[in-house]
């Protein structure tokens, strides 16, 4: 009668969760996701890679958060049959200076994290409230919290500082980074993938809704393009990335923009879709024949590569670039587009190899070795949840129960 | 009986000036400055090397920019006896997207440039105030403007739009890049102490009070640091350099800070002063035993490097990295420090080259040519006047009157 871990990724309109069976193994189980939490909302389930599950509530329905969660353990409870569900690991997108690995929550760690609500507003309260809902569902249920942020606790003060009066950095005010759980998972396959890289100068490009880099050394965060909040770096979906603070300046002084206006403008109605006038879809712009989206496309490529050289100051040189995420793994044309402005490198893509997304896409006298390597955060907020619950909260690789 | 030429760079506390006698070259025969204006005006000329004229004004005497420069200009005919001033070039800090050249300054022109004052409310206004002082003092005067943006008029579109929706591109929300004299000084000179530079992919250090980066490709502009404004880009003496936009959210919704708050801390209080808690002077920091001091000048050594890999990305390579401005001609330290982290590209200083600030400062078998050029805005901005004057406002070179 083996366990179950439920992992959940709690967004402002959407809940991504994963079912894991944890044998000597974690095997997915089921994975799924509900949409448009808010409007009209839409549950999907897969399980074995087929649809299990579709149910779309009719719209401007009263559903909350705490509804659609229970709805979903209900779920997993029938599915589960005679197995039993053991735990649950939120991601939670910001755990300060102070939580630096997975931890189990409960009412205090949650009220800890509660004050870095102000750090990443659009996050964290989403993340926080769907630990509270199942708490109230489930109470007895352990939960454990993996935070974006934690990866990059290794980052040495001179990437975390940022050139502010210093009291700043000591309140808080600094380079954290994200994509933490995406970037462990890589750090993880590399022994397995690419041996020599594990040990090796990487950049790793998380291209996808949300875009960032992390520059590892043997496998560690030295350097990071998010900052204290996701909206710097890389330009994204949505997203202006990097930009002028200048330009924030201008608006509000010229424009009358206030903190809600530009937080609007910079994080929904900028980057791809404001570029491209028309999507923030990579899939969209590429099918799309408007020189508006190409120069979107162009500008994105142009800011990944620039903000890539820009990270191998941090590392002394480049032994391989890994590709992850929506974009990462599936738009040949963009890794492409990024890969020509670093050809000065010594870096050489293999053009089929890259059309097929293959797991090497560098050819054999390429200076740097270019990677595909398929995200998993869920993998790695049931590897965190297991270990957290099943050592005390300490990290460490565990039998499971 | 020579003409001379006399060259202006007013900002809101000092205004900076040099003289030059037209003949078949232009020959600096005087230079100064106005500082401390608004307290106790201190006036400082050197001639031919020596000190001519210093004079100190009674604190907070109700001495305007314009009894100063009225002051500087009866001089200057004293000074010039039987010769004749014939022409004032000023540094016109933007050209917004519309003066991409010197140009005459008329009345006419005067109220374009009024309406880039939001564009450089810090330094514009100084600028054209200067320009009507002038005019009043002496109405038959010859004047023109150099922009310091006009150099990177040549910059493609795509290093000049920012990732925000395209209509802000159209309203002139995009880079402008800045110390555009400065670059166009360095490009004039490279094709005589640097020829195989002239033709190649360079990238200028302008690191003075200021600080900036120019990607050169055969002496055009294709990328720079600076933006929208001159915040943007590198770690400077008391400005921030480029910072996660979301700071300034933060800073906005959970301290309360105003734009005119942020304004202050991110252009007077930050950068290497707001690091060190020191001093925004490199000099100092250098002979400063405090940890600080050391930290604020690795973090202006790391920003600038990790710039200077991104604008490789423009470029397509690196053949030139010129050093030039205050801290990039006299401080052997901060080039070095730069430079180590830019090791990877094959670029190797030497040692006493750099220690002595030689024109040449890399190894014989240096991957990238690496150079310490002089700055001198003041010579372009009298080529500039000298043209503009002689060619009826269009830029062509010209025998002296």
């Amino acid at each position: 009668m083996p366990d179950a871990i439920l992992t959940l990724n709690a967004g402002s309109s959407s809940i991504k969760f994963a079912l894991f069976e944890t044998g000597p193994d974690l095997i997915r189980i089921a994975a799924g996701e509900v949409e448009n939490i808010g409007a009209a909302p839409h549950l999907c389930i897969h399980t074995g890679g087929k649809l299990a599950l579709e149910h779309t509530w009719p719209d401007h329905a009263p559903l909350t958060h705490e509804d659609l969660l229970g709805a979903l353990l209900d779920w997993v409870d029938t599915h589960l049959g005679e197995d039993r569900l053991i735990a649950c690991g939120h991601r939670i997108v910001h755990g300060g200076g102070r939580f630096t690995a997975p931890i189990r929550l409960t009412a205090a760690t949650l009220s800890e994290l509660e004050t870095f609500v102000a750090l990443a507003p659009l996050h964290q309260p989403h993340n926080l409230a769907a630990v509270r809902a199942v708490m109230a569902l489930r109470p007895g249920l352990a939960q454990t919290g993996s935070f974006d942020t934690a990866f990059h606790h290794t980052l040495p003060e001179a990437a975390a500082r940022f050139a502010l009066p210093r009291h700043f950095y000591d309140e808080g005010v600094r380079r954290y980074g994200f994509h933490g759980l995406s970037y462990e998972y890589i750090a993880s396959r590399l022994p397995v993938v690419a041996p020599g890289l594990a040990r090796g100068r990487v950049i790793v490009a998380h291209l996808g809704n949300g875009a960032s880099l992390c520059a590892m050394a043997g496998g560690k965060s030295v350097d990071t393009s998010m900052g204290f909040t996701a909206l710097d770096g890389l330009m994204m979906g949505t997203r202006a990335g990097a930009i002028d603070p200048g330009v924030l300046l201008y608006l509000m002084q010229s424009r009358g923009m206030n903190a809600e206006a530009l937080t609007t403008l910079l994080y929904k109605q900028s980057g791809l879709l404001g570029v491209s006038g028309l999507s923030g879809d990579v899939r969209t712009l590429l099918a799309s024949p408007a020189p508006e989206a190409a120069e979107a496309l162009t500008l994105f490529a142009a800011t990944a590569a620039r903000h890539i050289a820009g990270l191998i100051t941090s590392l002394g040189g480049l032994d391989g670039l890994i590709f992850t995420a929506g974009i990462g793994e599936h738009a040949p044309e963009i890794r492409a587009a990024i890969c020509a402005r670093l050809g000065w490198l010594g870096l050489a893509l293999a053009p089929e190899a890259n059309a097929a997304n293959a797991p090497l896409i560098s050819t054999a006298a390429s200076g740097v070795e270019v990677r595909v390597i398929p995200a998993d955060e869920e993998a790695m907020l049931a590897t965190h949840c297991r270990e957290v619950i099943g050592a005390g909260g300490r990290l460490r690789p565990v039998r499971p129960g």
